[in-house]
């Protein structure tokens, strides 16, 4: 089973924010996705981008129009996009409209990385997965499931993504 | 997209092993899969059942005809087994001789979880996402790549899986 | 050498704070030091008191009365309070002004316990030392060292105590 | 209150044990007190010297005569030691006859730092507290408490130091 190459854009949410000893807020610094993929051991052909770093609370129109063209012009045809849970289903909305004939796969954190976030690395073993495997299309993967861009919500009281 | 039921057989390995204080000696306790599964927040209908608690260099032909076993009575069709790393490919291939109609994935870590594994949680997250996407068959998930059972070894050098 | 018992007051700080997943706002819970009592396989007669769970920016000076109280009326007369480091030189001032004749040592940490805090279980470890052999006294025990309570200010550009 | 500086000598023991992921065994590689002193943010004069890297069932006289007369020659009148548990009490005599008028704290860990170990952290921040404030002589800390050099016993079925 040849494995396909294989593109990460970074833009922020949960996964990446980290503590501010001085100040005590949560910032964003740089990625971990690196670091995560180095400790799963991960051996496939992977390119990480950061497009933004951001809460996705902030994402603006135009952050997704970004996301959108980065994930058009990509030489590879699976894409991983790490993104805040709050907002991800309207990311996963705008590109399941705007691209085609790619597999993309958004995922996330509930816990942020430097925090002994255990989701984090699970998720992005779970999305690694499943954008290897799944016919084109946009994807949210979540708690270990796979939902079609338009067939899921975020439940914000339990902190979960379910079916529509 | 449904979710089916999946079934996790534990047989230890490094994912489960644990270091005794008062020894120093490593060894088997209970699993942490449960846990892992708690912490990676994962919401699939999973039954987690502990058919052994061995090291896979101790894995016995009796053993793997227990795995066989039951990987065949089992009511899911879709199955994890965490197994050590050193034999994985010896018990691939005889479930793969053995047991026909299922998606069957093999797993495993190089550093114990309790040790701070950061690639049992990526791993497991791997396996529980090619499982519910492969065709019947029996794989091997290490390292973010999937392997068809005959066409994979283990490069004991390096510590990692490769195509044959 | 017998060991005398020690109270520990706990007053919250970045010690015991939590990240919420639901919100992605920092909050306090409960305490954490038990758990890190445990985890040091501490064996000192130690009783864990919680008398409130505020980030040290927000205490006034009721509060402060209430903690030099409890440290005049606690039978034991070695005390550890756990405190956030952004007031923890005002705290001290007041204890070294209102409380005779007892050993009390305040200490806190930079980052969350919760987060992979390293400083918290050093502090602690310092904290309960320096606790059993320093004369009556207020002293603030952070990074290492011991400073009496007026000879010591909070650097807040570098996060670090320091001497006066 | 004027801080001395302090002379950390290591010696391997569990502290430093690490798991080889491709042998399964544990090892030895480098001292992770640097870094732990770092974690910690410990802002001591500390000098870190590495004398051995060894288990302390395999420490031998001549390993004891090595560590004796660094303590011996050390500029620094307060040295903290990193030592396995298993044989610290043995140590701890023969510097308690052989070396004179300076402050020497032995201290180790029951968990491997690299593993999670809470109490090697724990136990740092302690030694590095009571080294600054006892007079000279040598001391075994353990679990926050601390025993006089001819006082004190390992107790192996519980993993914890208790006096003689």
């Amino acid at each position: 089973m040849k494995t396909e190459p294989i593109r990460i854009l970074v833009t922020g949410g949960t996964f990446d924010k980290e503590y501010n000893e001085l100040t005590g807020a949560l910032f964003f610094h740089e990625t971990h996705v690196p670091e995560m993929l180095r400790l799963g051991r991960c051996l496939l052909e992977v390119e990480v981008r950061t497009l933004m770093m951001i809460d996705s609370l902030e994402m603006t129109g135009e952050d997704r129009r970004v996301i959108a063209e980065h994930c058009r012009s990509a030489r590879e045809s699976r894409i991983v996009i790490t993104h805040g849970t709050d907002t991800m289903v309207e990311t996963a909305i705008h590109l399941g409209r705007e691209v085609q004939g790619k597999t993309i796969v958004l995922t996330g954190a509930m816990v942020p990385y430097k925090f002994g976030s255990s989701d984090g690395l699970f998720n992005l073993g779970s999305a690694l997965a499943f954008v290897q495997t799944l016919p084109a299309g946009v994807y949210i993967v979540m708690n270990g499931r796979v939902f079609p861009w338009d067939q899921v919500r975020k439940n914000k009281e339990q902190g979960v993504f379910e079916p529509l």
